[in-house]
């Protein structure tokens, strides 16, 4: 029984069409600045965010951390929400590489308020680490994959503005926002400083992301990527894959989205396991489950479905991708129930 | 008219006789380890809370920190109460100088829970920090000056314990704590690894704090103090007020807690201004003012009462020490009366 | 004109069989250690070099800082030949990643002697930095692509073991040194904590490096990674290029090695250009042009050569590679002494 | 038989008049700067200097960190004398507070010509660290004391003007500088950005150094300062002492340097002693004796007579100060002559 894979969007494989883009990307070496398909994926990203200038580094979390690096010097303090991404999953990279304190401010599903954010702000004082970047992360992983609302987002930005606070936003999946609420990427990404996106989750791409942001911004960053090890030779071969994914993947996150509500909905009439389906905005489906986090997860592994612990005591998340179908959904729930039976 | 100054017990000054001990204090090149006041103080301190051994350092901040990057490296992770000194007061310290990130645990007046505590330890994965240490605080500056109960402290202590992680504990006011608790220092501090305390709090010398644990520990804190600049020549000057101070000055802060509730019922028959005199364990109090902090501090500063703000949207800190009497606790009242009348 | 690109070994592009076995990859996400492919060539490489495992990384910059993260804590000292690469070219990664000071020593073509070690370990003393981490580097970049010989590099290996240090070898171009000494890469591999290999330098590959070493070091370089941001998804597309490499395009070394002789004996003819061709061992040849190095870039640029500047005040160093025929040198020193004429 | 004691300038005990000054300072909060002590000898200083502010700290180390740390971000690079003792003797602080990276520069007696600054400052190029910071030492400690000529200071500081680099003057025994020279400190100083004076060597004060500079970067040093645990509260006390010395022990240097020549004629007559006595500028001699530094100093030390090594593999340092008479130098020079018969 091959077994259905709800770890992560980060598990899809490259696609027959994505291989051939790669097979044949032309290439040079972007350490001198001279890879063509790297040149053209950072120019069509930072139109695509409406950013000045753009850069391709390995990963989310390169993209993330050099962002900070770009924004904070050491003795700094980075506001952002208690379960993002940057405070959890990247290593304590936060202090460990930019010497930068992050405040967790508490959300509501990842989303801050900007009376939050007005709060967290420092005074100048020389007691205290300078409050310098805001970081936001669209659409919030831990917040079950919600969509940032515009206008919130704006008057976040705006609070963080007036403080003086850079901001930077943690686009990984910003593509799944942009399909679930209707607008362009650049909604957002216009209001920041820097945005990252990463081409290696639901967009389907076998590795890296792009940060883009204003110029002297990338320029800097350009820099911190070396200093990180993340600048590459012939990494057109990666980012002919993220070009391909751009043009052929991001429409059909829709389905994705789809299938996580037909799983919400399934899931929810699975005696023993609770799903709020309205909560369900993207690719993202938390559940609770009639026991702890890692043993649900090795009950479901047994039975053919790979999820993740959510966190939360009794919960999991499920994500939904470019390589689960309506059927395989439907084939999970089945499996599920079987489970808990 | 004097201001009577309650912003902090650290205003204080040296008295006739700890300036006595001072002008005739023994010294040597402590860099060499050949300073005997300052010998005799680092072996005084480690005795009296129970621990191997001690290191003489300019300020508590420094204590701290040292013992933080005397357990941890870049990339780990320290457990501390969210309102603690070493996160909000020692400039962004613990990420700019050892790489080391902050999770902050809501407490209870400062105070934690063991189940807390071993909630907030990580599984070792290399997506996360590595949670290493707990550091504690006692008294819990702003948790009123709230003292750790012995039997909830053992028991965090036992839970940390048993997760792995170091335990520090920050006791810039220990001896606050043993005054009113009635048990020695040493209840709290043997069951540390290390321990900090501050002769330039409450006790009244000029300079200096003290870090104590074990032999090891040690040994590296004072490679670690060297590197940060604390490694002093003829410390044995300040050291010799510290011994003086810990001599004549531990069991007299009872009339400083004693001036703190005073104060707090005097304060208490003030119209417009709250405060839970119940929550006075020291030489703390915590008082809500009728207007925001800053406007508060500048009307009582005009009559007279220096006081700091405390954190909260309406309240104030006011700290008594050795420069206060009784007498000027009631002026103090009368003062405030009028600022507000 | 066709420039002839002699700047560096990795302006190497994927060849046609590459490119397939790129295309063709078995890949999973190596995030989860579920990548066969990058499995595959760890293994592989660790077997090779003689050491227990491995760690596939986005560049050889990240394979060294990784290798000093793992030695080192802040505060500790790394010895290296004052020319190396993780001393010039990593961004000044060493101390602002790790917090290490490197110890410049002076060599011979790149190579140490067992007493300049021995002489640059500090003993234990808190005013010193902790000498921790010997870096060794074979061949040697800026030693003209010297060849480490084997006695010299276990004598050195020795002194710093007694002195207690870890040795790492920066083995960007160690396949050309086994190729060169006819003696297998983990002849010096085998000797070391950790070695680094390149793979998108003469190897042809597009990206990637590998750090092998200890099992419990790879382990913590795995969570270095993560924090550098290399941790990478379906790297396999990556790896298939390595293994490519690994198994086409070691023994074509010895072209690169004998192009570069030819080269220096061309060049040796060319009016005003010095170069001592006893010394071309591997695929690098310096030379003295005669006029300042960024000029003699550009005019040879204008000719149709690329070359890079060398650190001396008038030298230039030529780098042979798989994209460059015997046919080609002749081209190119035609071209050099037109430019020069 | 007392120990005359020629380690360091920095044993010094108080005298009587300077203990007075002690025992009678005014002093206050310095953190809240309220030490009117402390700020006047700031003020004494900055002015004595010829820069516009200055900065109380308590170690000569902290001093030269703080301003390192002012003027670097991490990944810059820092230029300075090889045998410069920001690099030796203050714990791998550079990199390990600041993740900056020294370059050490062959010098001749400490000092440095503007052609090796010259040469040394990379250009802008993410491969490399940013070169940013000049950092100087006068007198040179590892230079025999040595006292920076004029001209050739300021030649190697327009130098580093010319490249955009800041400059920092380590200027522990600046004022031993002045009196050998015959010129004010403020000559020198007034060139740089930065300039650290220290209290506890020749001035003979117990503890504390002072940064001055410009306004801003004093500001930000207070920033720093207090993350290092170098705020102090009634640092009066120790700044009293350092005033005290400001004016009664400058002068008296000459005295200083008197016996350090006497000694160096002293120990020019003991056979199997070699000592450069026209290299005698301050109150520094280096001496070569007869065996390895460690068995010279314990053999001196059975005889009566402290001293320290001095790096070379068969020097020793010796260095006279406030507490060493005419007279002990002729003692310790018969029994150095008896120690090696």
């Amino acid at each position: 029984m091959k077994p259905i894979d709800f770890r992560s969007d980060t598990v899809t494989k490259p696609t027959p069409g994505m291989r051939r883009a790669i097979a044949d990307a032309e290439v040079g070496d972007d350490v001198y600045g001279e890879d063509p398909t790297v040149l053209r994926l950072e120019a069509r990203v930072a139109e695509r965010l409406g950013l000045e200038a753009a850069l391709f580094v390995p990963s989310g979390t390169q993209a993330n951390q050099v962002a900070i690096g770009v924004h904070c010097r050491q003795g700094d303090e980075v506001l952002t929400e208690e379960g993002s991404h940057i405070l959890h999953y990247e290593g304590g990279a936060i202090p460990a590489l930019w010497g930068v304190q992050p405040q967790p401010l508490s959300g509501e599903r990842g989303l801050l308020t900007p009376e939050s954010v007005a709060a967290a702000v420092r005074e100048d004082n020389f007691h205290y680490p300078r409050t310098r970047l805001l970081s936001l992360e669209n659409t919030h992983n831990r917040g079950c994959g919600a969509v940032w609302p515009v206008e919130r987002f704006r008057a976040v930005v705006e609070v963080a503005r007036k403080a003086g606070l850079a901001v930077h936003l943690d686009g990984a999946r910003l593509f799944n926002a942009e399909v679930a609420a209707g607008v362009p990427a650049s909604t957002w990404a216009k209001l920041t400083d820097t945005t990252s996106v990463c081409f290696s989750k639901g967009l389907g791409a076998p590795v890296g992301s792009v940060l883009a942001g204003r110029a002297e911004h990338i320029r800097e960053a350009r820099r911190l990527r070396k200093r990180l090890g993340g600048a590459m030779r012939q990494a057109g071969i990666l980012a002919a894959a993220a070009l391909y994914a751009l043009e052929h993947h991001v429409e059909r996150l829709a389905e994705d989205h789809a299938n996580a509500r037909r799983l919400a909905a399934g899931l929810a009439e699975v005696p023993g396991v609770k799903v709020e389906a309205a909560r369900v905005e993207t690719n993202m489906v938390f559940a609770e489950f009639p026991l702890p986090p890692l043993e649900a997860v090795a009950l479901l592994r047994k039975h053919g479905v790979l999820a993740s612990p959510a966190g939360g005591p009794r919960s999991l998340r499920l994500v939904t991708h470019l390589d689960l179908s309506a059927a395989d959904i439907d084939e999970a729930v089945s499996r599920i129930r079987r489970a808990l039976a």
